[in-house]
């Protein structure tokens, strides 16, 4: 029997994950939505570590773009080493933590004491200190998640965001999306990028792209390059590489950019081209590539949902990545499920 | 006659160009101060790209820990691209530019409509588009800034931050402390880390760190890595870090840490010694490391005034590098002074 890592095992999970959560978060969400509604926070602030906090990225752009509430990331710090009591008038603060265990990230929702912040989490454990210390814990309902590598827990953060959204603008159309995502996401699963995974066989660093929702997307597959791979990865919006990285994107400098069907698909497609014509190896998932070499995805029929796909695809690609560099994706060489830090 | 770059000319403008700011800045910045502490606005939202949106970074920590007031940074597409509108309730808006030309960083400023929102920006040129489209232009007032990689504008722009925090809270102390910086900057520029320069002769990538206001640093620092020396450097809070990008801190490979003298000097420390036991190449600026190699450092009094030193002393480090490299740091291959991007 061909071996088959815990990581591979978690993102075949992926599409019943998904669908395991839809069946429930919306009667889970409906308290917080009816209190946002009601409040009309001034603003949000996330506090998040690694994966969750590219999921808070992802929330961001959401909030910002729907809704037009601005979010802040808060760096944990500010509570945990600094002790800095925020002025949090009229604001939504949610924590997102796959364990619900980082003494930073709960630090941040401890600290919370003004009664006009509402307090949330989404964590993939229901019992963990994060969620018991907030006033609505989300459950991402994953199921139990063994791989160091974040997966699943990442994709369902991704909905809770899009739910919790959809619902406070009684947006059905993308609602209605949402609902899809579990089939399309097994196609997304199913998808492979033989080429990338050529190229990148000997690679030891790279860029990853995107803009808009798909930034936190990049800056997903960027940290899962380096924790699976060995590859130092940076991610980078394609408008902010032109502001200094580019300078090290010479002939040959692998690029892999996150495309979705949204208003940055031109921007970002120009800049790649851009790079691609420099005699850079760009890869990226639009079909407006033509010097770029086109990477297969999914499109969900909705600007916001088509992110979640291609992170799907990412997670099929890099753990078959891991294995060809003969690496062990469930078995990095420093890192834990758990990761704790002040 | 010895070669002397532009940037090398600009950096030892670094303590005059401050001491030109410090002159006339307290009376620039009275009317924003008056106005803010009036209204109390509910949050801050930057928008800035490269260096500006690192002292933005700086910025938004300094007014976290100093006065409680979150801090958005804003990603310029939620306005270029998606012309999402903002909800900006009682804020205070500022888009920080060297140039004050870029069109994504001009559009935040120019698309808020909102009478209760305050709009200011931190540019070097007065009669810029950016300084134009604000109520409260304050320059950075650092004489003409020729090298492509910006030193004087940066330097003077945390130094307005500075005075607009002290001047709000009142915080005399704060505010002499920051009177002292030509002095303390003329040091900075003259620190030698010829140890570190040996040792990144031949990388081509590394990390730096950083944790609070000195992670803006850290973030300035990478970027001219990247831009001047073509090092691939990425730049994280030694928290984060260990959540994912530590996995390819290998033995030799090379770690910069901007530490200051401030409450998180012991925990980046520590994380810098667990690191360099493992025999990673650890270099940072403080005397609380011991396995870890020290780097020299200009103490300024404040917790808040150290990192603008620390930049200082990495200017006149990395142009060095530079040259040592066989690199013009006046000429890099992609770059230009003003970038524009949507």
């Amino acid at each position: 029997m061909q071996y088959e890592s815990k990581m591979l095992q978690e993102i075949k999970e992926i599409p019943d994950a998904a669908s395991n959560l839809l069946d429930e978060v919306e009667s889970q969400v409906s308290q917080l939505v009816n209190i946002f509604n009601e409040r009309q926070p001034n603003f949000i602030m996330t506090a998040a570590r690694g994966s969750s906090d590219h999921a808070a990225t992802f929330l961001k752009y959401l909030f910002e773009i729907q809704l037009g509430v601005p979010v802040v990331s808060l760096g944990p710090s500010i509570s945990s080493i600094y002790e800095s009591k925020l002025s949090l008038k009229n604001s939504l603060c949610i924590g997102i933590s796959q364990s619900g265990q980082s003494p930073d990230t709960l630090s941040v929702i401890s600290s919370v004491k003004n009664k006009e912040c509402i307090t949330a989490s989404f964590t993939n454990n229901i019992n963990s200190p994060l969620a018991q210390k907030s006033k609505f814990p989300i459950s991402l309902n994953a199921g139990n998640e063994k791989s160091v590598a974040a997966t699943k827990t990442f994709v369902n953060s991704l909905i809770v965001c899009l739910v919790l959204v959809a619902k406070i603008s009684k947006d059905d159309e993308l609602l209605n999306k949402i609902h899809r995502l579990p089939k399309m996401l097994d196609k997304a699963i199913g998808i492979q990028w033989s080429d990338l995974k050529n190229e990148l066989a000997n690679c030891n660093q790279l860029y990853t792209l995107g803009r808009g929702l798909s930034f936190a997307i990049s800056n997903e597959a960027s940290l899962k390059l380096i924790e699976t791979c060995g590859i130092h990865a940076s991610s980078y919006s394609s408008a902010e590489i032109l502001h200094g990285p580019v300078e090290i994107v010479e002939e040959n400098y692998p690029v892999l950019a996150f495309i979705s069907r949204d208003a940055a698909e031109y921007s970002i497609s120009s800049v790649c081209e851009n790079l691609a014509v420099k005699k850079a190896k760009v890869f990226g998932t639009s079909n407006q590539l033509c010097v770029s070499k086109r990477l297969d995805f999914v499109t969900t029929g909705h600007p916001f949902t088509d992110p979640v796909a291609l992170i799907a695809s990412f997670y099929t690609f890099i753990e078959n990545l891991a294995l060809s560099r003969g690496r062990n994706p469930d078995q990095p060489r420093l890192l834990k499920k758990v990761t704790k830090t002040i």
